[in-house]
């Protein structure tokens, strides 16, 4: 059944496959009246896009954004926003054999067996290909965003047993960007770099930890039972392909902390204002944003395609061999963080707009 | 704005506060003529009752179940049923001194903020009293499950450092019942014990981690993009109070493994079914659930309330000690139980009927 | 599946059924910080009450509300509202003799065929007590709406033949509430009086017609698309008990009249407003609300169960002949006033939240 | 906010104005493994589709529709289906001098109060060729419902005073469409057609009531409370444009009738399924569908645009005349049949999919 969409104010409705002639989404719920257009979208999709760097896949793929509806003469009209993406690299043919198996840790055997068919290309929705469209819906809310003076910075937190170790106020969007690892320690992302090309080289993949934090939080976002923000948040990061954890403030660490060490004391700051010394919330309490930074990590698993021989089973279950072939990414992580910005985007700009009711 | 109501198909919609005269639920889409009667729900409410043990908080609440509507001579109408709980104790003088300042790491801050006003007796909306009626209402979901043979089984994983060290084959709801902590691995259930209860004298609190798992998984639950299994699942988790991380199958440790040992081989077993040696996927595949065990786990924090002094704020932020009062629990793990059990069947059940579609 | 919730901001969600212990509801998306009790809503439901004059039913409710949650100290704190109406009078053996056969014009048949039960006592949830608890949800959402000036206001404006002829202006909630037929034209309601007198003497039922305007509209409610105001009022009016239509404005009489009669032509008014002279738009344009009279009418079908012989057929489709026995209308109208106020608010309450969105 | 969409399972989301560069919608739900290419959904554009007679608007839009998404080799796969339609024929500079006035009875007024700007090209999003989508998608349904045997059909039961004479027996989409007025009765349609052109060669236009029955209905779609199958047909039948009223069985007429003449008295048919003699309820008792014909009403008023001066207002209130320009119908209800056959196909569909759970 229908389950294309995430938000209830701000929505995106998602749609397309990898290699059909084009995937987009429909973005609704954007303010009327703010300047809009293509350029403002189009840098967060070059950031996820294929073949930007030697770390990732070389599929060639423009990922040019068109905004089809919603904006007129440059201005949002406070109505829906189509996005549409197109397909310009289709090589289907890559994909033939796969028709007759299951490769593994892909959803190709769940596909087949909830729909009964499965769009043997590409992988169909279950590609990541499909992010693409959340990012370019993830771009107008950063926008909208912004212009509250709020900022999203997500980073490569960890390739492997690689960690960064530089701290969250000194990370900046310029110094995530200085490199293709997408990792604010130059120095642990020279490691990261070295460990992904090491590990393509072997046919194999490697996973990984995206943090993410937002600055200038607007306070009492979120809603108290289900729409905690928190829960939100945990759904779209559990929506991406290949993520396998989220965790918020000190997440599954601070289970071992004593409630005296864990509880962030509240104080009035210079400016007269009540926050809190440390963090250990992430951001939200009762499930409702306090003003702090929003902090939190995702994990993402190893890439499921490898460049080396696997067992695996035929549509009727019998052994055979395959290898995986085409253009894929050896670690997904810095890729995932275009897609945790945007997706974070999404869930902020929604509770932001709902939190308007009680204005 | 509304936010009260989890699921699409089996939707709860949970209402009420910790001090007010009742809680309770609206639960939608459970299928017609199953035989229900309290007796089926009220074994699960005593499970996440209070003053079950010198675990937990000595607050002493009956939590019987009535149901209002939706079944008729002890069969279910497929119609709306409504649960309700009585609130049979509630001190709320306790709570006075509070209502000139913010608990640290509570909700008093952010509710303030959001609505300007807030219900000072037990945290209103906040209090994890609400999850009673979440536990009422999975208890439902619960049985719709056990009649397709599906089973739920959560379990204390870890308490502070100490972890259960039973291998998850050989974990039962038996096994866990048998003692206070609903460890299943004995040994670690008594330093778990004695961790609780050393931690309660020096008027502190601890975290830990529950593990699910849910047994004979149908193939097929979960849709393409945002409603992905784990991510509905994920949503639910979070969406618990003082829980801060969740993760699937390999979750955070996965993220280390090379792609080579984290993809999960197909093999045909002897009943001709096809399964995978290894479940790293904990479950699902392209956001669907692929047969395998679920297997997931959430993180909770330490209780905020402490029996010891802590600084914190007056309204107007100025300085102030505070030192918590009435009944509390040391550790929420052990009530934490029951608690995952419920969301995690409410979402099965939700995305069970929501595959129906496709039958 | 789940379908007993109304509204997108401000949500009802209904539960409950005629002879069950109970009936009631959630009501979410309330403002918070307004005074609210029981005296706020409980007019509201005396209005619809049975028994209240010779022309409707004679059994005996008490309709007494009883608020759950969602109200502390008399305010409301912006949490789910919990309200609940029990079921004084439940004469269940009044209907054992139903339970053999299908009563014409009922949901007998259809609940049956849907959910293969049904509840044989009054009906279960397709009895018009379920309309109580939207009732009571209503008076929340016109306390809100009062608090703004918006003003709604239904009558009867036919039952069978007779037709008021009051002017709209003139039409006063005192007026309505002057007879017991709640027809503002005085004349008209003693000419309905006697035939509903007349009718039912026979043993027989009549329908009518209730219209309804809301005044000081604000401008700019409902959206464009799927979410017109009008489409989710007829929603609303077409989901009450025996209603069988729903016309805006000029309705099926303007589908006879020309576009240069039809159009309302816009004027200036003398505080600057701009407004228009003629209404047949009924205050909608585009979906959206234009600060005219929203103006509609809802057509309702004599009343189902008769006192006089009818035939029908037994479970297995023989013929059989069946009598209404216990207590019945013999004309929805009057109580059908308060009903299609309160639906008429709750879709006005939520669309007016909904716009806050773009303030 | 986002109100975009329609339906819970079979779900369309709506996007795109008259004059960008495309309009088009996203369809959820689709069942997978059905035949469905472009050839399946194009006949039901071009009933609705401009220029195709002399008694409609003249503006040559091809509309094309195209497929992007949801069906891989001829197949739907289960998932999102994106349809996209070109607008090849954008007059936007007809538009400009309407940007400094409010139309009478268009959207102009409403949208700029509303959204504090507006698409003055057309309308923007208030345009009526937003339903081209619906049509497109609701092309889809209606595939998925003829294979369940379900017959939709639609046709003009009056123009201004001339009615249609056909019993409903008689009424075949043969006959529907064997006259540009789509009126089944070839007498009435000959007068319907003289009006129209009368009317247009005045500058003026007119309104009309189309009616739509739906043969095979299966039995038990609809749920009680809210989403009762009429209330979801009253929404889609008055988010259609210029649609004013909505009825069903008897309707309005209906209210006049003593219950004793309005029950619809069951029996045996020959099958052995159980029928009723009459059908006043219009196909839905309790808000379930019983088995018999789905039966309907939807008013439609006059067009507002005329083709000869009228008295408005400029943006300040003052007063301003305006005539209509570009290519405009003189009466909608041609066209209104494909787009009511579309709308009653997506509820129903939907209804028969949300019914699939209690299978």
């Amino acid at each position: 059944m229908a389950g294309d969409s995430l938000g209830k104010i701000f929505r995106v409705t998602n749609w397309g496959e990898s290699h059909g002639p084009a995937i987009g989404c429909v973005v609704e719920g954007c303010p009327p009246g703010m300047d809009l257009n293509e350029a403002d979208i189009q840098p967060f999709l070059d950031k996820r896009r294929p073949g930007q760097s030697n770390l990732v896949t070389q599929r060639n793929e423009a990922d040019q954004v068109k905004i089809l509806s919603g904006v007129v003469d440059g201005k949002t009209t406070g109505t829906a926003i189509s996005l549409i993406i197109e397909n310009s690299n289709q090589r289907s043919k890559d994909y033939s054999e796969f028709a007759k198996l299951y490769r593994p840790s892909h959803a190709d055997f769940t596909y087949q067996q909830k729909y009964g068919i499965r769009d043997v290309s590409g992988g169909g929705r279950s590609s990541a290909r499909t992010t693409a469209s959340n990012v370019a819906a993830g771009a107008i809310a950063q926008k909208i965003l912004s212009q509250l003076g709020v900022e999203v910075v997500s980073w490569v937190e960890s390739v492997g047993e690689i960690n960064s170790n530089l701290a969250t106020e000194k990370v900046t969007t310029e110094l995530v960007e200085s490199n293709p690892v997408r990792c604010p320690d130059q120095e642990a992302a020279k490691l990261m770099e070295q460990k992904i090309l090491e590990v393509r080289k072997q046919g194999d993949t490697i996973g990984g930890v995206v943090r993410c934090i937002v600055r200038n939080m607007p306070i009492g976002l979120g809603e108290p039972l289900f729409d905690k923000l928190e829960a939100d948040l945990a759904k779209a990061m559990l929506s991406i392909n290949a993520s396998k954890g989220f965790e918020i403030g000190s997440g599954f660490a601070g289970t071992k902390m004593l409630g005296s060490k864990h509880n962030d004391i509240f104080f009035k700051d210079d400016d007269g204002k009540i926050k809190t010394h440390t963090n250990n919330s992430g951001g939200v309490q009762g499930g409702i944003s306090n003003g702090m930074e929003l902090d939190f990590k995702v994990a993402f698993k190893s890439v499921a395609t490898l460049m080396q021989k696997q067992a695996t089973v035929d549509l009727q279950g019998n052994p055979i061999e395959y290898q995986g072939r085409g253009r894929h990414d050896p670690c997904v992580l810095p890729r995932a963080v275009p897609i945790v910005d945007a997706m974070t985007a999404l869930v902020v700009c929604d509770h932001f707009l709902r939190n308007k009711v009680y204005a």
